[in-house]
């Protein structure tokens, strides 16, 4: 880190920062400018409590250098990394992953049909909530275990990888059970006990970005579940808060490169909760696939105007599978598959 | 709500609507305008699916009217909630109440001494973290349950309500033997197995606002918690998530009164996390009260330099003196004591 | 619009809220819900100040209906717009058109050799600044006048159409006289008394969305523009000021379609200033044209080492030779031309 | 600055940074970290493209270290200015001065009215707008020249200084003919040849934030007026553009406390537009003062419900009335006078 003292600041303070730097079991360089003095700060300081510095009288600001998370950066692996989805297909390899399925899971027969229309279409994966986090407590709170159990049904029918929501510690072991990957919502994404526990699973964890993390926050998120020893870690973008008003979430799809060039961890990006508007998630499927990404995940369903939730922004397996053509094409653009 | 339709749209599309709004068990008016239709929705649809009719053909939106909280709604509950904080003192009357400590509870004498200060300057409550939610995996995380017995101490020798967070619905029964008001945090706001889980204890419940939520999500994540009994919660706004710099979050006091004219909860401000810098936190301490605010919470530390936690935004007892003579001044000019 | 009562409002309140829209030449429809009183108000309100009646004692709050915007409007003209660049090019057909250059001329020869290259690898405009908006008052502040000449003689080098910025309405007349295409910036796009008199040209206007207005504010300064009589109006979407600190802006695609639904006038994107970051540039037009860009508009330099301004964004001619080839097959995959 | 190479960075790329450097007339410090290399920059590069820097090759990111602004700052002149409203009257001192006044001059007699009881509750100045920067262009865009004329009568008769917006280069000249104090609004912040212009006035300048404006953007456009020779300028907080939709505009007030830390000049707040909400006012105004503002500016209008514009957000002059007196009495909490 770099300790910029304010204009004026005296030697002693200088020296005080000096002590408490190697206090830290750090070292230091005091660069006296013509204006400033900063104290360059040398040694890993990654995991200290940089604001503490913040306070100390004649400091103006510090700035930190080294980036706080390791396993998930790209400065320590290199290589790409492909994450198995667990029915043998693969996230992150020259071919592009595609989840889809219903938010919910509302019964048996329901999730079967969607999983055969799905892997018709092309998707390597289902999604179906069974848990669900709902902003409203009076609203429909996912079927449970039985919800799990169909979609196991459906993966039985299909072989798609299930993939399904994990929102809380004492879920965990019973969704291993049955699900291929566990999800981390958007609003769990610092729910931190929540990813040391999928950390310590054999499972792969899809983690959903924050509605506003920073990418540094997106990646320490990551670095719980790996620094459990769960290197299968897939990023989802779906979305950020902002002023706009004409979509439910910004989807910020420079995220998509920005991500691969700072971490080797494959991205996905949801367009459905991305924008919340049935008609824009194919064209921000398109976008995203051009934009690098290595999956999709999309929400489906066969009768939206009677989904038990999120139809505004469901497509019917019809709409999905118009989609994947079109996306397809994209995909061969940019030299991958799909 | 209110079902606005495209311009153009068919007869045939306004009835598909008026079908769906039936088969809800809602009734309808359709007003046919100049250049809209509109249907205008009767009855309860606080816990409808609102988004599916912005899938039907020929809707272009779909409005809402009515809030979709209702235990924590001040339609439903007139005079303003008192909350117990468990030491016979209250938050939501007259007295505005002041809630100090530190960060972390880092030792059981660091924790006793500053209880002492933070009394003797006239605090009602004691924070203080044993379970900490770090945005880094590599950080301290609390000292756990050693943690909570040192606050109880503190307690014993202070009288202080001890107020510290519960980060997982595993914590819950542990942190209600030792505290006496159960905090959830900003990134915790939406975890809703968590806020069910304390809605199910009789400890007094303060809930932070997530740094991303709108005012409307707030209210609901205080109805989850109201809807399983425990009526006890005080709302704590503690910052937003903006494009802004030079603090690290935005305390948007606005939400004081707009808050106190939506719902009867009592309505606290946390202007440490609220700007993350400790110069600012005594001037937004006095606005937080002139603004109307039913009470503080504030990060106090003996040696900010050496705190393990928040050190950027801790202030000392002798500042936390200072500020409590400065905002008494204010309260008494909003006719309340402190 | 709507008007909301609060709950508990009286028959007077809503007699005086029916009074008030009768005299601003509107009708009424008063529906009695179980909670709530709606007035639902009929006819052209568009240009209407709804605010005023949110003062009344007993409403709640109004629901505007009808988008504020006409001749923007696709609801009003649905065939899209295709808008003459001035050399023979258009914006808005099956062509996707692509503006190129740098971000300030900084002398004849460095203009016209980099209007050469932006040629040869398939641009059809010229951008350069010779008026530039600059944050800091000490900062170099473009060419003026002779900046222009420059960009005129690279226009007569190449055929290419001259797309520049015009600042103020002292500059308007000099600028009409050497470019083709008036830039309104970001900065700009509530500068009414410059959209008002750009709307008296007869040159196209590229009218860059500010970095925090929402679509509706977009397309009411597109109307200020169209108002005075100038059609030709391409919009361009360029980032907006988000938390997201990976970028300088943060680019929201999916305005791409939704603008398309909304207006008919051409979108392009600004994939430079959009992230601000060069390597995410060919990303991002890849992803713009899938998303279904009409256009784009990037900072390209021969040195970006040396650029005068935006050095950061701007890429090489040979980055950009290469973006183009990669872009046109994204082009070709959504059915178009590049 | 300071220089961050990339981990792997190669003593050439370093060589190439430093030659940069020099280049530009400034002295580098290269340390060689454990992990990474930063180029610590010494000299005034307050005025030179950072970002450049960025683009080479081995380059991780360009840290800032000195403020781009100087007249502005609080480290260049330590006392804090006070600035004359050209009636007396000044603010910066220790009496907080409060300016208010309908959004638009409707009439004469409207103005006239409304300034006697803006006077005889205690306000300094009287705002009014004759040119009206407008969203939609079919909106009422003021009363121009007649509208100056009736704000100078209603100073002849009350003595108040008055504050006016002027929107465009080619009306400085009028308004500097009838106004005290030119207002520059919101969505002119950045429009620097205006800034320019009225740089060049002897008027003093009150200067409103942007929506999306930086701290740092909003200095350096108090700098463009003042390195042009007027050093009487008002910085105005007006409410920043957020996710939040229960206000109009999320009004931030830490920054009374910031500014007056990096800025010698007086800080006035908006909280008429900083919140949208007529009932929101009184206690954003009691906040302001407690958070430490120099000035309130506050719309008020006789008869909100039929004001020409900004109804919503008007207060009575008996609203008026019984704010100052409330807010008088926090003023005197903080050693105040208004």
């Amino acid at each position: 880190m770099i300790v910029v003292m304010k204009p004026g600041s005296t030697e002693q303070q200088v020296g005080h920062v000096v002590k408490l730097v190697r206090e830290m079991g750090l070292k230091e360089n005091v660069i006296v400018g013509e204006e400033r003095t900063v104290v360059a700060v040398i040694g890993n300081d990654r995991f200290k409590d940089r604001g503490v510095l913040e306070t100390v009288d004649g400091v103006d600001k510090v700035v930190p250098i080294l980036a706080p998370y390791k396993m998930a950066s790209s400065e320590v692996k290199r290589e790409r990394s492909v994450v198995p989805l667990g029915n043998g297909a693969t996230i992150g390899g020259k071919k592009i992953g595609v989840i889809a399925g219903p938010c919910s899971v509302e019964g048996k027969q329901q999730i079967i049909e969607i999983a055969h229309a799905m892997k018709e279409a092309g998707a390597v994966g289902l999604r179906g909530g069974a848990f669900k986090p709902r902003t409203n407590p009076y609203s429909f709170q996912g079927m449970g275990e039985e919800g799990l159990k169909h979609l196991a049904a459906a993966r039985d029918a299909t072989g798609l990888a299930i993939v399904t929501e994990v929102m809380s510690i004492d879920q965990v072991d019973i969704v291993c059970q049955y699900a291929d990957v566990l999800q981390i919502g958007a609003r769990n994404m610092q729910n931190f006990n929540l990813l040391s526990r999928v950390g310590e699973c054999t499972k792969t964890v899809l983690l959903k970005r924050g509605m506003s993390a920073t990418m540094e926050e997106f990646l320490l998120a990551a670095e719980y579940v790996m620094a459990r020893g769960n290197h299968n870690v897939i990023l989802c973008e779906r979305g950020i808060r902002t002023f706009e008003d004409y979509v439910r979430n910004t989807l910020p799809l420079a995220i998509v490169p920005a991500l691969q060039r700072a971490t080797h961890l494959p991205v996905v990006v949801d367009p459905s909760h991305g924008t919340g508007k049935n008609y824009l998630v194919e064209p921000m499927c398109r976008a995203s696939v051009a934009a690098g990404a290595d999956g999709l995940i999309v929400e489906t369903h066969a009768d939206p105007e009677h989904a038990m939730t999120d139809g505004a922004q469901s497509i019917t397996p019809e709409q999905f599978a118009k989609m994947m053509q079109s996306t397809r094409r994209i995909a061969a653009a940019v030299d991958r598959e799909m």
